[in-house]
């Protein structure tokens, strides 16, 4: 059986996934943008305010007239939001004018309605106002053309407000990329069920679906495969015609009933150890171009292979943040097999990382509880507490 | 017009939502749980593992049969993932063992496959192993009745393969409080239409129903009404029956064509003025039993009202850390009203909080950039760089 480091078996499988990831874009309705990465930087097709408008509810008039105050002018329109509005503002007088209404030409500043009284047809105004006071000038929030979001932007709230205010119904970003997922082994039952001699309940699937959509992908759950070749053919033959990559658990590592490897060996799908723990057995095939990523089937160890093998290049498609990598105290002293990467589960606390649990790859308790992974590098076999260790942040 | 403070107005709907927003719980399959709020905490039905198994494919044998080695021993069964395996191994025999298949009666440990060979029926060993290497025991990840996740957690996939590996098919989640929303205004069209004079794009309901989907709520859209009182009537009770809350926006202020407080004002409601800026107008009714908050139509006023009034009681109803709020170093001087509190749009920089744009209520594309709110107290007037100010996270 063939051994690869992590970073090796890593960079090659970073490079079938960066060829079958590459990001496209598609086209959604605004409100159902949220969260999702901008594709294509977004300028503005129209001028904001489009129009000169009101920013209260009062009377538009020409400053100009408001030289002594109180004065009393005839009142000739009223307008209000969503009206045209009259063309221009004769001198001399005002028009009624609601908040967002157009300013009419030939005004040049709106006095508020608690500043005025009114009588008949004519208002008296009360306090003189600026030339541009209450008065929201076209483009003053932004002009035609201007870039308001760039490429890789992810979508707010308040991003979302500002595209429907500038008259976009649909906005293009970046397509979230497709995992395909089949558990496999004889034992597996679905929860929900209850358990035979030997058998277990499948959690595999539901793992790596989650991470899958945690991290920006759509998952695709095509089922979980017993042991025999053809149950697993027709689920491989689904998956891949789903997605832009598989996950499979399970069936790599050296009994007699490994169906993945038995499966995908004969289409040169390559399976072997990778120098890690948990995790070590490992197989990666390409099937009519779209990349198979085996794991193995411990739980513990398919989810930490995501994290170690996948994670990063999905981000990336789907155009997120790198997964966050640092440096932290060990509090605990912590031991690994010599030649071997390990990655033990942690957790923060106070005065830098514990741990969270043995090695052992089946403590899914305590994978839940971890919010890091430690990463002991494959010359260290010995930790103590103090030392600086890398972490990953779950 | 009656007048309230922020403080004020905010205890009024604090109450009101507190009493409308109950957390309810519902059961959601797991797979669909990512994200979700537990509603009750979960302890494990069952041990983890559910059976002594073995954690390598190798033979499963008594560690007393290996006193001295190499030995070999006849292999009397072969047992596979799935299979419940024989009742017992004979002493001074070998059972073949696959990864997560039980371990018989009698074996207290595994040899793994790379530590022997084979020769017909019979197992040659190499290296002698010590009772328990290699066998996971029952209940060593977690043994029935433990505590897995307390009410609160808000579910990762760790989580779900947790609950999923112990057999739960379905969780107990909080409710997500339903907000409806209406955008009202003659002047509004839709995003993708063309404008005419005097018309402008309608954004208040896309921002305010990703405002609560970004806060653990569902949203429901319940339309666009003209100034037409029967409009916004029919509007109105279809949000009613559909929704906990009701967020309306425009129809509150001073003008002519106030559709909102027309109708509202009879059925009970209160308008007013909040002694703040932007969002100086507001309503608060309750119709049905359901509370309808009426905030003001500017973009930038309807979604700092939804900040101010509206954010925090979802956040606590959805199971949802609170608002942050902070304080920060202003690096430019600010200017505020007198007797009103100021929620100026600001941006976090290396040294503190700088302004994104001036006060105008129409600036969306300022608060577009924006990912603070600087809240400046009702008695200050001016704030010099280098002063503290409150801060509340966007």
């Amino acid at each position: 059986m063939t051994s690869r480091s992590v970073d090796e078996h890593a960079g090659i499988v970073r490079q079938l996934l960066s060829r079958a990831l590459t990001p496209g874009s598609e086209t959604v309705p605004v409100p159902d943008a949220l969260g999702r990465v901008l594709a294509e930087d977004v300028r503005a097709p129209i001028d904001l305010p489009v129009f000169r408008n009101s920013q209260m509810d009062g009377y538009a008039v020409d400053a100009a007239s408001l030289h002594e105050v109180p004065v009393s002018l005839p009142v000739t329109a009223t307008v209000a939001a969503g009206d045209a509005g009259p063309d221009r503002l004769a001198p001399g007088t005002a028009v009624k004018i609601m908040t967002g209404a157009p300013v009419p030409v030939g005004a040049d500043c709106v006095v508020p309605v608690e500043d005025t009284d009114t009588d008949g047809g004519v208002v008296r105004i009360h306090a003189a106002r600026r030339p541009g006071e209450f008065v929201r000038d076209r483009g003053s929030d932004v002009t035609a053309g201007t870039l308001l979001l760039a490429a890789g932007a992810a979508l707010t709230a308040r991003h979302l407000a500002m595209l429907a205010a500038v008259g976009l119904a649909e906005v293009p970003v970046l397509r979230r990329p497709r995992f395909a997922v089949i558990a496999t082994g004889a034992e597996l039952v679905p929860p929900g069920s209850s358990l035979g001699p030997g058998q277990i309940f499948e959690s595999n699937s539901v793992a790596l679906a989650a991470s899958v959509r945690a991290n920006g992908g759509d998952a695709v759950l095509v089922g979980h495969s017993t042991d025999v070749p053809d149950h697993f053919r027709e689920l491989l033959e689904r998956a891949v015609a789903a997605a832009d990559v598989v996950l499979t658990s399970g069936g790599v590592s050296m009994g007699d009933f490994e169906v993945v490897r038995e499966v995908l060996t004969p289409l040169g799908g390559w399976f072997g150890h990778v120098a890690m723990q948990p995790g070590g057995p490992q197989g990666l095939t390409t099937v009519d171009g779209v990349p198979v990523l085996s794991f193995p089937g411990n739980p513990v160890s398919t989810l930490i292979s995501f994290e170690v093998f996948a994670r990063g290049e999905l981000r990336r498609c789907a155009g997120l943040a790198p997964v966050p990598t640092d440096r932290a105290t060990l509090t605990v002293p912590a031991h690994s097999p010599p030649g071997k990467r390990q990655f033990l589960r942690g957790r923060r606390v106070t005065d830098g990382v514990t741990l969270e649990s043995g090695p052992g790859s089946h403590l899914v308790a305590a994978l839940a509880r971890a919010d890091v992974l430690l990463d002991i590098p494959e010359d260290v076999t010995t930790m103590q507490a103090g030392d600086d260790v890398r972490v990953w942040e779950l």
